[in-house]
């Protein structure tokens, strides 16, 4: 393939809507498809089109953009009877965005190649705002020329486009990424907790904390947010849960010991127990104060 | 007191003998003393005086300062018959730059106080680098008025004086720091592992990671390192394991839960338990390897 | 159904063979189909009958009793074409005595019972000793007549049958024996190498232990072979390592934290990782080891 | 010596008391001390002898034992002024038979020694319940031939009087015991949430768990009113972190990692900042309920 210029876009949530019209406006033809009918609508105002099904808006895209939830959306979008690969053109340029499980996008990668298509694993990260914003972290598994293909498209999506592997790859990459934010922000926590009980300046803390080796981005985007215990979202703890559910296992699988990456999952797994499945990751503090001294 | 012109420095080791080296360059007048006397004679060649005993270092000094390893040097060295407060000047600012116990520092800050001198607790974060190139982070507890005036000493020495809070304030964010820093090392490293298992490009790995929400100091400075398995220090496994008994001691006391810091605690000490105290404290990936698949 | 009295057998390994030679010694007509003929042959040589298929075992038999490594195995021979449920006689006990994950218990007996069988989930602990010598713990989810039904049976393969739910709750109990059985040898594991470390007369150390609140089950079975490094199976750590991805599996789905089930599922899978998955999961104290001073 | 008639008893608390009674009993002739005059009264009306300072109590005593709260307390009471090794009569057993840190119990065992008293350090398990009943284990550091000196005077008080080692010995292995004995609380506590999760008959469950590789002295003697969640003491959480404290400094300075001990001791000192110190230690319980779901 030379170049991709038109586009199926099937998963307009809070991430798919900004990103595809983001691709809308930097020219690409995009067409968008998802359950929610008023969620296309307003890809076709920002100049998108909008399909009824995925056939009608894989028809004859040079490539087709997938983000959806979970590992059993991407199976059935892909491979179901009215999925992309009964309906796309031959040849096309299959990107996943969502953040699956490895195995599965190896299996779907090959099923893919299979019936030929060229499929890319490409989660991201950098949330919402980083949708909108088009400040979007790419990890991307696949083969090489297919990486370089798919290049315009996530130079319109990111600022960190990274080819880190075959196919799998960017969804292993992405897990580790899930890993080390759930750890960090369990960490900043507990240090946290820690400086209040003390009675230390915290505000100070995180400053002279974050200028040296301590610092994080984490701390940077969650510190102050956490101090005060504003916990709107941002990533929801839902989805940092399942996110930890697939590095739990894909590290088993590898027969890599995470300890520390096991014990915060458990945590991340109370909170959303608890309820509290709706707010950001970074309310792990939560968890830290529970388990201390203090009113409750 | 009104401005700090000359200088008592004990303890010139690693870090002290740079600190007190740049504090020369600064225009300060500097004795040192220290129990190698070849050490002393190193300040002395840089244009410091040499002392023989903390009595004559401290003589007339408008500041003392301490960088000695553990909490019992600097009782020792504070309190002993030969000691700071035995032979300071009354009203000298005596400031401990050691990384030591909070509630150490507590006790020594009201001793010194009842015999007239005014202690800060400023420990530092930056390593043997950040004390040659003059920047270092430093975590200051003590009465803001004494904070003020060793100000423009901390700014010679580094580039991050932060007071942040009464005595023993400084010293407990600098327990929060090796907490963090301890746990977003073993965090790198279980995501390096992980990814080398499932055949990740880490050089790519890392480089997408870094610039994402996952991104740290630790991965900027000691990722290419860990990958390489260069574990030279740097900090040493020994010291921190010194770090982890003080902040896990200090977060007990305070009736706070730090269950990632106690099981990173654990990891190393297991180190420190093979023989492994002098290698840098990134070598935490080393226990990550012992519990994973592959050649050994 | 009235009474039990010929039982088809499917899965003659190491449990499986002794389990059924002892229902072939109690009088029942017992048989057998396993994938090895020749360990069919050792059934027939003890007086039950040797099968060549499974629909050939499961004939006219009023019950039907398998004992298969994991999940998948269980789903292919109750579910597959040529499995019980495609060629069993309609309305047979079906008993899987194998451990396999609450969620496929539940789902094969709600299969089963829409083709009109009474399935019971009845899960083993007490290994080969167990089997031979039929002193087996026996638990067992499913409907109460069924389970009173399958009483004779049970009596005959071990010393403590109990009914502990409906379908799946027999599952669920195993999974919970898996991690107290795995968290118990790891904390005799740490006490004991505490003890070494220490200097103290071990053997009079796990007798004094063993009579207090600290006595358990597995340091009365596995303490002398830990004291003495002595780690043939027994149970195996591959097995103990798949078990505890039931457990964690099963409690991530309820909502559960299990935060010491979660760290010692990581050296469970460190020590598998390692290549010692054919090591007795009291192998455990080999992490401790490693993770502690001494020569190694 | 040859035989122990007369006994000081110094500590006369809820362990102290009965067993000093019990000694009276047995036919010695025991004279008590203790803070509260009141107790000590109790003591002479069961026909011991009360002193009004440890001076008076131990004057000619064959055999002086020590029963207090922690490790400052008995180096109080043996170490001080007017303490027993300054007025004990010379050659007396000294029997300590509170729990304290193993380091402290071969301090004041060199101290004793120089000072010509032979000492032992003979920590209790068993609670109150078996102070009273007369079923202690005790584990016994210090020289053979004390501990046959000093057998008589165990026969009373335990069932399981053990001569682990040499002085020291017995602290190390009540801190072994204390680790064992949290852990086993914990791991019955994660499986007994996790069993009611999945609507399993706990009853029967703990039946059959207790039948198998999972049973224990923890699930016999707490299972079931941890079940119906009535967590009065027995043994409280206060002193079982203190405990906790003991074992996990202990561990570090063998060089030997307990990585569950260092989390359950996390879970502890959470329950006890929680203002649960109170309670009995199978509270933990309520640990894992936090960290699940349901409703709160």
């Amino acid at each position: 393939m030379t170049q991709v210029r038109s586009i199926a876009f099937v998963g307009l949530g809070i991430m798919g809507l900004p990103m595809a019209i983001n691709l809308v406006k930097a020219g690409f033809e995009v067409t968008g498809y998802t359950l929610e009918a008023e969620r296309t609508q307003r890809l076709a105002a920002e100049g998108g089109k909008a399909a009824g099904s995925i056939a009608e808006a894989v028809g004859g895209a040079d490539a087709v953009i997938t983000m959806v939830p979970d590992s059993p959306d991407v199976e059935a979008v892909l491979l179901g009877e009215d999925g992309v690969f009964a309906n796309a053109a031959s040849g096309a340029l299959v990107i996943d965005m969502s953040t699956i499980r490895p195995d599965v996008a190896r299996t779907v990668s090959e099923e893919g190649a299979k019936r030929g298509f060229r499929v890319l694993d490409a989660p991201v990260s950098g949330g919402e705002a980083g949708a909108v914003e088009a400040k979007l972290s790419i990890m991307v598994g696949g083969d090489t020329a297919d990486f370089a293909t798919a290049r315009p498209v996530f130079d319109v999506l990111g600022t960190t486009p990274v080819h880190v592997g075959p196919s799998g790859a960017g969804q292993t990459v992405k897990a580790a990424n899930q890993l080390i934010v759930a750890g960090n922000i369990q960490l900043v926590a507990e240090a946290l907790v820690f400086l209040e009980a003390h009675g230390v300046d915290t505000e100070a803390g995180l400053e002279v904390l974050n200028g040296g080796l301590a610092g994080s981005t984490v701390m940077t985007r969650k510190g102050e947010a956490m101090r005060h215990r504003r916990f709107e979202p941002g990533f929801r703890i839902a989805l940092h849960d399942k996110d930890m559910k697939i590095v739990t296992t894909a590290a088993r699988e590898a027969g890599v010991a995470i300890p520390l990456g096991a014990l915060v999952a458990q945590f991340v797994g109370a909170l959303k127990a608890q309820g509290h499945g709706g707010l950001d990751h970074s309310a792990l503090l939560k968890i830290v104060e529970q388990l201390s001294a203090g009113e409750r």
